[in-house]
């Protein structure tokens, strides 16, 4: 039979997968005001982030109440304080979601520079590292956490590709500059979502595996920052 | 009489107070590398990393065990769990300091784009952010974490301000390209470094008022970041 602590243990899990869920469809609907020249959608990117802020309340009053009343031991002692920590890295995923749809309503009332192709594809992969992640988190599915880390290289790829190719934007017209850095700043928001992801990755693979992963994988990680912005 | 309680938690305070002395070292050698041109320097920052990282562990360890052994409530609880966030953010204050030396490294192997101005007086501001925020989590002391909150913007006006030269050195001779591209990454490292003292300044200022200024600021946060990369 189910405990009642158990019980909450999964109302936990359900509002974080609600939480990163959010993220998802925030970071979906700033790439797309992109994409598709829609500022109205990256006005529902604004409405998302309120509900990810009190979301993150609501869980870090949560985790607190379980710690306090229900002292955890163990196994659920650090799920409790993973959580915790996550909730904080996806409200700063919301934060960058807003970022981007700020940056796409300012472009949106210029010229398109360029088609955007590998924005999209960022996006994609980044939406698909916060759905993963969590989902890893809460089934304790530590390869999937691995498959995580690895997107995370592809995302460093095309935010390289990216940047290259608008700094020879803005070298062969000066009148591109401005536009060109609002979409490197919407690449550097995506790749930081990414990163995020990543960190929670990597907490999932620590809390089951039991082993630290984080600081070993930190000089390939200096590596794939060497040339990006 | 102080508790054995009461000296684990002084512990913890001195063990957090230890690390975020050593994040400040890493920035200040980190930038000196880079104004003195002298590559060793930046090779102190990658041993100050190691150092870093063991901490964050031994500081994770410390409070999970405080959690399970000595079940705190309320303040207790609400400090110790901050402590597991703001181990977190100084890792990842470490990880940019790394990334300085590795640009400094590098810029260190060519001729001097331009005097380094504003990016000592940005490493110095985010130091004595890095300093204060932890002064103020271990001491409660909200009065100096709102005034950590304020020094962010002065960094994010001298980030503006030199990302806007720089790019005016790369549009006047594009053999300046590479360089201004490293001093941009080094000014954004030090600005994140800035946001991660902000991000446990705002949590401090939760901590000690018991209210949360985190997400009415971010109207405000918005506006700073819009015209940086």
């Amino acid at each position: 039979m189910e405990t009642h602590f158990q019980k909450e243990l999964e109302e936990l899990k359900e509002n974080l997968l609600t939480m990163a869920a959010l993220v998802e469809e925030a970071i979906r609907d700033a790439v797309q005001s992109l994409v598709k020249r829609d500022s109205d959608l990256a006005q529902k990117t604004f409405q998302f982030e309120d509900r990810i802020n009190k979301l993150e309340i609501a869980i870090e009053d949560m985790c607190l109440k379980l710690l306090a009343l229900r002292q955890p031991m163990a196994v659920d002692l650090r799920f409790i304080t993973s959580a915790m920590k996550i909730v904080t890295d996806l409200e700063r995923m919301g934060d960058q979601a807003v970022n981007i749809a700020e940056r796409a309503t300012a472009l949106n009332q210029e010229p398109q520079l360029k088609p955007y192709i590998d924005i999209p594809k960022m996006a994609e992969i980044a939406q698909s590292m916060v759905k993963d992640v969590l989902d890893a988190f809460v089934n304790s599915n530590s390869k999937l956490a691995r498959s995580v880390c690895e997107r995370d290289d592809m995302v460093d790829g095309l935010n390289d590709q990216v940047f290259r190719e608008l700094l020879t934007f803005m070298m062969s017209d000066p009148q591109t500059i401005t536009r060109a850095v609002h979409l490197m700043i919407v690449c550097r928001c995506l790749e930081r979502i990414a990163d995020h992801a990543t960190n929670i990755a990597e907490d999932v693979i620590f809390l089951v595996d039991g082993r630290v992963i984080k600081h070993h994988a930190d000089a390939k990680k200096e590596d794939e920052g060497r040339n990006i912005l």
